[in-house]
């Protein structure tokens, strides 16, 4: 891709109302703009990390049987009543009457239509379990969206629903979904840590949330010897929940030791949370299913959710440095960023050209920046969009018939034989 | 995929409001469900076809240089007051309070927030030409939703818009997606007619409608006898619009030659739109670069939508028999089913491994009925569902060493040996 012809309105300044290093880096590095309060666009650059991470998801969740599906954003007061979600979920849940004044809200959650949708099709023992997931907008109206898309209103989602004829098979496919979970973020290439949590508005009897620690993370994380943790942060539960809460609620125990005293302290980023959920909604929706003896039972649900937009915002607050971002190669909207010194001198712009067509050929993802700026100006960009490698084109280099390799993440520049190029970035990538 | 493990919720009968075959036909082969009036579930059938439309137009797009990004759903009406579009808009145009009292709409269309995006970060002609697009859900509040997704009221789109310098970059670009467009639809399978067509609620000077030929089709298509042709539908201009029409609005003439009388009839679906925009949206909004003597100019603006979800539907009406659907090979949800008469029968299961296994490494999506069912069950949910081609591994088949094959578009069944099996299915897929 050359970046003549790409879209990346890069800023010298991130504007004021950016409150964290994500939010002013992606405003920077040209990945969002903000259409209004907790509202954003994805530009192409933003666009491609986050259809990285939707990719890497994608392959787990059908690794582990789940089935993707695409459910309307807007949905039904009457399915949120059966529930009495409806009542409770408060200001956050918004609110929508259409041209005949029949009311409906924009998904915040799913619980209420694939439970409806599995119901009305799902009869016998014959048909579990199922899984389905989909990727989509969700909308939370939050008092205070802030952290840029970290916390936006409008906010781009996985959500996956399970149902099992029992509660053993629940919890067997529930450690299938935490271990598939873990290696997503794995894959992402994060540092996280999934630990115990409330299960505030979407209720059940148990959950997880998978934290990406940062040290600008919203919740502290307090670890226990045996290595599970557990997230504690009041004011964010009481703004997404609507609701008072006791310090009780939050600082939920270690289950598996019991231990309660804390070791050390991290802070984390929730990027994903896994509910048991029990029957708490298909009790309340009559969902059922016959076993084979011709009796009822209401399904055991599973839930699944990933923030797709926060874990793009998280992997930065991971990885950065006062240059800008530096990408995890695995979700790096480009591997490598060939900055020519001079694209318009012929033999730079053999080499550049050749450079970028073999390592596209390779499937090397490639932004070639074949602007007629500076080198300092192509170069702080370099850093600022955060490739993980950098190769430098110029002509003393090809005199002596080398290229300058840098990985965004060191200081060491490499001087690379250009026959040896491919070879040596793609041990590399 | 094994049938037994996917999630194929065929039914007998369509629900009584599913009014046309396309509806009639999803419903029954479980690849969509109805949450309320207009809305709609596509189970994972009928996501793989949506998602083979998607990744076809996503590769076309990209190739004449259109960026991919993803704006909110939900949008500030400030900025269709802008283009006085909040105003004129009418009923079906979603609006929202946030629980700020903040008023929204959710997106029918992006013009006002794409320009919005653009005109803040592109200043210089040397920034341009530009086009941006993205997949999402748009909603149009339809006074009668109908048709199941073909008329649906949210569905899933895909909306491109281009910036450019001048009147003849925007034409030149024009030509280039009209173009792709014809590329789009022929990867589709489908049979398709590019007319001109009104411009209604998005306005500009000029636009196409591409239209799914198709005997249910809404639209009633007059040829003239250069074989352009237009659109007419004066029920369907005057809901969707919100406005009286006259006639003439509709009987745009074929512009190229200027004959107006009509040699045949036909009748159509719309499942793109091109339009030729100018600078109605930039104007409104101020929406300016400078040229490279230093003077202010409107972005000369082209936008090009696809409805995806109405693809599937269209390709559906294009082609169908007594037994369900017929799916063109590009955008099947499975190419081949494999259906063993019993599948429990050891040499039968083998074989069935075995071709599911050796096809599936080539590339081949296939969905194999392992499900205990009779054989004309199985035949008969095979001939609902539509993968083009159908292999039956039988007992007698395998005494013989062959299995059957049938191409669901016609009648005849070949005995196919099974060594030859790949090199038979891969050369007509």
């Amino acid at each position: 891709m050359k970046l003549s012809q790409y879209y990346i309105p890069t800023l010298r300044e991130a504007p004021r109302d950016a409150e964290n290093v994500s939010a002013q880096l992606m405003m920077r590095s040209g990945m969002v703009r903000k259409v209004a309060s907790g509202l954003y666009s994805f530009l192409p650059l933003g666009m491609r990390v986050l259809k990285n991470v939707e990719e890497i998801i994608r392959e787990e969740m059908n690794g582990i049987g789940a089935l993707e599906v695409w459910l309307p954003h807007i949905q039904p007061k009457e399915l949120w009543e059966e529930t009495g979600r409806w009542g409770v979920y408060g200001k956050e849940l918004l609110r929508i009457k259409d041209r005949k004044n029949s009311e409906f809200c924009f998904a915040p959650t799913a619980e209420e239509v694939i439970t409806d949708l599995v119901r009305k099709d799902v009869k016998s023992y014959r048909q579990l379990p199922i899984t389905l997931y989909q990727f989509g907008a969700k909308f939370r109206d939050e008092i205070r969206p802030r952290f840029g898309v970290m916390r936006a209103r409008e906010f781009y989602m996985k959500d996956a629903y399970s149902f099992h004829a029992d509660e053993t098979d629940a919890s067997n496919y529930y450690e299938k979904a935490f271990e598939a979970y873990g290696k997503i973020f794995k894959k992402c290439g994060l540092k996280f840590w999934p630990v115990q949590a409330e299960s505030g508005a979407i209720g059940g009897s148990f959950s997880h949330e998978f934290m990406v620690l940062a040290e600008t993370g919203e919740d502290e994380i307090v670890s226990c010897s045996n290595g599970c943790g557990y997230a504690a942060n009041r004011e964010r539960a009481a703004v997404e929940y609507g609701r008072e809460v006791k310090s009780e609620d939050l600082c939920l125990r270690c289950k598996e030791k019991g231990k309660e005293s804390p070791l050390r302290f991290s802070r984390g980023i929730e990027v994903g949370h896994t509910f048991k959920l029990g029957a708490k909604y298909s009790q309340a929706m009559q969902a059922t299913y016959l076993d084979d003896a011709g009796k009822s039972h209401p399904f055991v649900m599973g839930c699944y959710g990933i923030g797709v937009s926060r874990v793009v915002a998280a992997a930065i607050e991971q990885s950065y440095d006062a240059n800008g971002i530096i990408w995890p190669r695995e979700i790096a909207p480009f591997q490598v960023i060939l900055v020519p010194i001079n694209f318009e001198e012929p033999k730079t712009k053999e080499w550049s050209l050749e450079i970028e067509r073999e390592l596209t050929q390779r499937g090397v993802s490639v932004l070639l920046d074949d602007r007629s700026e500076r080198a300092g100006v192509k170069f702080k960009d370099a850093d600022l969009i955060g490739a993980p490698i950098r190769v430098t084109i110029g002509e003393k280099g090809i005199q002596n018939g080398t290229v300058e390799v840098k990985e965004r993440a060191g200081e060491t520049v490499i001087h690379v034989r250009k026959e040896e190029i491919l070879t040596h970035l793609i041990e590399r990538i």
